[in-house]
């Protein structure tokens, strides 16, 4: 056992060799429970009923200063932690934009974190920077980016959209990043064009970079997509105002319907009126995989830099995020620091290949093993087929639907998000505010139920019931099972009297 | 295997069954593979000979649209990414701030990436969001924080700092968030003082923040701390300039040498200007677990908001760093945003669970599992040992370095950092620039050679020689092995004619 291998004897800590036989030990164990969980995961509720006082006291310990056997750890983890997660390989799982991860993909991660590689510094990662700057390749070669691009890894989507805006700031305001409000840069006078359905990481990275929430000029939407001519004035008016354009932010699958901008309509505003344009692509740009899907995002090939989340529709586990530029300068110059500790410049080598000088973290996960492990042994096409499978999903929901008389789609779906509502024939003619609460209760209750798992959202100010089809095992039976458990539940909660029952947190379903 | 197990018949995708049996079969042989790199690690080379121009080109491929079968993948990868990595698990490896993690937090991060669950919302990590809660508590307890203290999980200690100094900007300056340059918030006018040692990562952070670099007033150091006296003064003259003080940075645990600021002194200081106080604790907050150890910290439990890397002393695998403030209110108000889609009020619930509202990340992975489960299987007095070891270690180095007529410490070790130079007797009289350089070759060459794996930086002006015992396996006879293979590399260099000999990446260890 690792205690015993690693105490200190002599002067010396055995740490090594016991290492090796922790690992194993402790290993095949995990590895055969992690194996019977994915076996068995369709038959576990979705995910708990408690709520988060009911959990969150169970953590609530004092802080060991001696340890304990790590069988009875491990045991008591996959009782109190892992029993009442959220189960997203459930084929009912229906939720937010996270995936079930692809089984090599969590393997490579722990191999990530045995070599613990931080790609951040070359020498830290010697082969972890080639495998990076290949899935980079790869990405780029997907989008269509012109042989100066270049993207970095990062944590996610919000990290991804935060660094594309950094980027177009500099290359806006030369020197922003040096001088900062204190110069004369007119920061002051940025603007920042988007539309309501961005993601909020657009507006967070409004926030962190002082520029504040004047700085994001809202633009029409016309069916939950950005209105390309509302957009053509609202730059004009700002222009007119004395406002100085700094990006505009398209997406490419928005969070709320899974809808794709106008993507060639806005980028020939872009080129246009020489604005970047940055696509929000964390959702839908692993789409470009699939040659039916890719023309959803015809024009993101142009975009000055694109956000892209593997970690979403490539099934990887987080963290799996990118951003992309098209001129690979832009993002060398979006960070300028130095650091001689760290970024050493190498003999005989023109360009560092310190991926750090690039992006916000130091210490920087070794997150590209895991896609490049994955692409190799599925290859890209299946990655295409277990997109298109989930966008038909969606698809096929719509139909169903459309052709129920107590469900209302909210807008046709072009990926695998759908929003609708749930309207009990006895209920037509109830008021506005009752079907919202009902929406409301019946996702709280039917998500309690542990039958399935499905979001809600607020779409045209009115609430709607909202579904991913993040699972590649969700199949048409599954959707059936939505429809009826949605229905079961609007049972119960509008029964005879119609009136509210006692809040989800204090039911139990086992 | 997974590929015939996920292919899609009659519109079903048997993903999960076969997902199972995936995971079982290249577990088993990965977990046996990486306990075997560990038995047998320190027989390896500690890093690869080869120079980026050598590496990059091994991974450059055609994006496979086919799969390969997944055996062949994995042996490729312990072949091609594997063998050149650098191995931060051998007893040599004496290099950046990043840990050889402990084999029970590389399986966490296993199952942490198999479960997914994504902890900046309640609803998608219901047992998770506890687990970090509990981590956060205990390491709120151990800085001997105050009640209304809190903390979240975040990337590393690059996103800590740039999240604590969003707080500080927002208390120091309200509706900064939301107003930014365009309000009339005086943000051109904001001042942090912040010492030379500091990491890059605070002048990134002014940089993203749209401060520019005039925001950082640097504070004069003496021995390598920030000089409480130099402190008072740069505050009182930035007053009479017309700024206003954003944040004092101090470090706890510098990069450079590991030495600690004077923490006590500039708290006072701080609590009588009132300008909030950082504390850079990434490297060394750790230590707050060794009784011993923690006194060298005195004054960070007087601080506003601390950066805390378990990837770091903790022995953690990257991602593991935190975000600890004083007062939660301060992480609340340091990111405000809406999102319907996201955060749902809870009924009977006064305050939000969700995590995501008070950090950068939006898909947030779930990285307090590999802490709680270490923490429990060890118990702390564990982590107290291990650091002391290595603190321990740095001290023997700088007896042997005194003993030495050969080798000249830069300063007396605080933590397991130390810097140093090595000066042959024949080469004495050398002028500054020619030991310069040959501090820098003698680390190039000894890097190269396999036998172990040092950094350098810049201090005092001068060029030397850094370790940084971050290995626990790492004893007195390596520290031996150490000095013996620098000497045995300068001999080499210097030689008989003390002509420089030809580049690092030319030669070959193999």
């Amino acid at each position: 056992m690792f205690q015993r291998g690693i105490q200190i004897e002599k002067g010396r800590v055995g740490v090594m060799g016991a290492a090796g036989d922790v690992l194993r030990e402790s290993g095949r164990v995990l590895v055969e429970r992690m194996a019977e969980y994915l076996d068995t995961v369709a038959e576990r509720p979705v995910s708990t009923p408690l709520a988060p006082s009911d959990l969150l006291g169970r953590f609530a310990e004092p802080l060991p200063r001696e340890g304990r056997p790590a069988e009875v750890v491990w045991a008591d983890v996959w009782e109190r932690v892992v029993d009442d997660s959220i189960h997203l390989a459930h084929p009912m799982y229906m939720g937010h934009q996270v995936a079930p991860p692809l089984p090599h993909a969590v393997l490579a991660d722990a191999l990530t974190s045995l070599l613990n590689q931080s790609t951040a510094v070359w020498e830290m990662a010697p082969t972890g920077t080639g495998v990076e700057q290949q899935v980079v390749g790869w990405m780029r070669e997907l989008l269509d980016f012109p042989p100066q691009s270049d993207g970095t890894l990062v944590s996610g989507g919000s990290a991804a959209n935060l660094t594309g805006l950094l980027a177009a700031r500099e290359a806006t305001f030369p020197g922003a990043w040096r001088d900062g409000v204190q110069g004369s840069s007119q920061l002051e006078r940025a603007a920042v064009f988007v539309a309501d359905h961005a993601h909020y990481s657009i507006e967070r990275a409004l926030g962190v970079m002082g520029l504040g929430h004047g700085a994001g000029i809202r633009v029409a939407e016309r069916d939950f997509r950005l209105d390309p001519a509302a957009l053509e004035r609202a730059i004009a008016d700002a222009r007119s105002r004395g406002r100085i354009p700094l990006a505009i932010v398209a997406t490419g699958g928005s969070t709320a319907t899974g809808l794709f901008d106008d993507l060639s309509a806005i980028a020939d505003i872009a080129r246009s009126e020489s604005i970047w344009l940055h696509v929000d692509g964390a959702h839908g740009a692993s789409f470009m995989a699939s040659d039916r899907l890719r023309e959803r995002l015809r024009g993101m090939e142009r975009a000055d830099s694109v956000s892209w989340d593997p970690h979403k529709m490539m099934f990887m586990p987080i963290s799996a995020g990118a951003i992309l530029v098209r001129d690979r300068r832009h993002l060398d110059s979006a960070f300028q620091q130095t650091a001689p500790y760290l970024f050493h410049p190498r003999p005989g080598e023109s360009r560092s290949h310190d991926i750090g000088r690039r992006t916000l973290q130091c210490s920087k996960r070794f997150d590209a093993l895991k896609i490049w492990i994955s692409v190799q042994i599925h290859g890209l096409d299946h990655f295409a087929r277990l997109q298109e499978h989930t966008v038909d999903r969606a698809a096929a929901l719509f139909r169903k639907l459309q052709e129920a008389d107590d469900f209302e789609p909210a807008h046709a779906p072009e990926s695998n998000i759908l929003c609708f509502r749930h309207l009990p024939v006895a209920w037509r003619d109830r008021p506005t505010e009752e079907l919202d609460s009902l929406q409301n209760r019946l996702r709280e209750v039917y998500n309690a139920s542990g039958r399935g798992w499905i979001t809600a959202t607020v779409l045209g100010g009115r609430r709607v019931l909202r579904v991913t089809l993040m699972n590649p095992a969700t199949t048409d039976d599954h959707l059936e099972a939505l429809l009826q458990g949605l229905r079961d539940t609007a049972a119960g909660l509008t029964g005879s009297t119609g009136r509210e029952p006692s809040r989800a947190g204090g039911e139990s379903r086992r």
